[in-house]
């Protein structure tokens, strides 16, 4: 046998998977034993210092449930989230951001200048723009997913106890001839991830909010295109520095503008706004289709 | 507000923890932050690929117990674990290796020349040798905690529910003036690690065995000297070169020799054994004695 030391280690356990060579499972493999082999040796980590770790993410696996998925916050809060959908948008379309836990695919199909508010209060706002491909030549009958928090910073999903219908605050819609689409809908408040759990402690510990920027959430689908999947910001509004996932880009942040300067004549609206934001949505070629 | 891209998210990330500027805490996390982000980087990392980790984590944590720590085992299987005791070893001193999930400490307090065999079949085994400094000054009065499997490969804490006792193939003998250390006990078998979970559908995904070497194992104190826990392997055994957890080092095996090739006279022994090993323990001192 050949001796086993802290230096050739790594390359013994690469060598312990018989993966297929040059095959995308060896090289993710063999990229995180690196990494995690490199890590180990650079920090000198010590016995108590790997049981620490080994602890956290025990302690992890037993909050989590198929509703509390512990993992993806502690990806989101180290930025791992934000770091695959940046490298994951295509060129020239609007940038990806997080897809977080309240997704549900079978919102309700709704047409163009609909309310999603219902009965909520807070400030109502039309949001309208346009989507168009990389050339910006506009995208008909692409699919408009969005869901969002209320004014209060809740997801109806998380109050269903309360009596709230999870599909409040969702709606599809489709763009018309020109690209275009437009709803209105309340103005979301920030909110705080879950805390309450291990992430939780190494926010606090690393003296973290868990406030998130207030946001739109949306999936964008067309034919032949790459699904766009990101969140909608607003100017002037808190944690958009410091967002505790790290969603925010400058490109995703919209204008909230006085309804009263702004000519609505040309939206065919189910509810007068009290302001309006304008977002445009940029769709790349599907290389895969 | 500054943008959030690709390549300044890391120092993003790190700037989001306000720990103490020079702390082990703030050495630990950034390092973290930025493996984490590079191999992210490196290998492009897809939402598909990123969603199986977390799932794969998510699982981890799902079969997760007290008694079977699935992350762990993942460590051992990545080399981290017998990393941590490489580094972790003190110039000089005995290497370390795995202590494993099966030990206890309030084993009884046996003496020398004692069988810990009990009724269990198998080749019996004379093991001893001597503990002493790096300078080999004999260290007496050294307690060596030691536990095993047996010629099945079982360690009786497994077997309760057949009955079996958790305290049988375990002991703490002290050395005597000269530092030497003898007792008879069963040689064990090899066995697997836990394969029915996550971390066993990775060892058959990169089609790994889960088995370990057969091995005794030992934690040695000492007053003033660092705490050796270690495993000793055998001479020409099974998975010697590919032990499952990486635990195996040249300067931990242990050449079986018959019994009726050594001069026993000098030991005082309750049960005659069928072979002998013999192997010699050094301590280095314990820096923060």
């Amino acid at each position: 046998m050949s001796d086993v030391n802290q230096f050739n280690i790594t390359e013994a356990v690469k060598d312990s998977f018989k993966t297929e060579p040059g095959s995308r499972f060896e090289q993710l493999l063999h990229g995180l034993i690196e990494h995690l082999h490199d890590y180990t040796r650079e920090m000198n980590i010590t016995h108590d210092e790997w049981m620490k770790v080994l602890t956290f993410l025990y302690d992890c696996g037993k909050i989590s449930t198929p509703e509390r998925q512990e993992f993806i916050l502690l990806s989101d809060v180290l930025g791992f989230s934000a770091l695959v959908d940046m490298l994951n948008t295509r060129g020239g379309a609007t940038e990806g951001s997080n897809l977080g836990p309240f997704y549900l695919d079978d919102a309700e199909n709704m047409p163009l200048g609909c309310d999603i508010a219902g009965d909520r209060s807070g400030a109502i706002v039309l949001v309208h723009g346009k989507v168009t491909d990389i050339l910006h030549h506009p995208l008909s009958g692409a699919v408009i997913d969005t869901w969002q928090a209320d004014a209060s910073g809740t997801y109806p999903i998380q109050e269903q106890e309360h009596g709230q219908d999870k599909y409040d605050l969702r709606a599809k819609l489709k763009t018309d001839s020109e690209g275009r689409y437009y709803y209105t809908t309340v103005l979301p408040k920030p909110y705080t991830v879950p805390y309450d759990g291990p992430v939780g402690e190494l926010l606090r510990a690393g003296n973290r909010h868990a406030w998130r920027a207030a946001h739109l959430h949306y999936i964008i689908r067309h034919p032949g295109m790459h699904t766009v999947t990101t969140e909608v910001f607003f100017e002037n509004t808190e944690y958009l520095g410091n967002d505790a996932v790290f969603g925010v880009r400058k490109s995703l942040i919209g204008k909230v503008v006085p309804a009263s300067k702004v000519d609505l004549s040309s939206f065919d609206l189910a509810r007068k706004p009290d302001a309006v934001i304008e977002y445009d949505f940029v769709m790349a070629p599907d290389n895969n289709a």
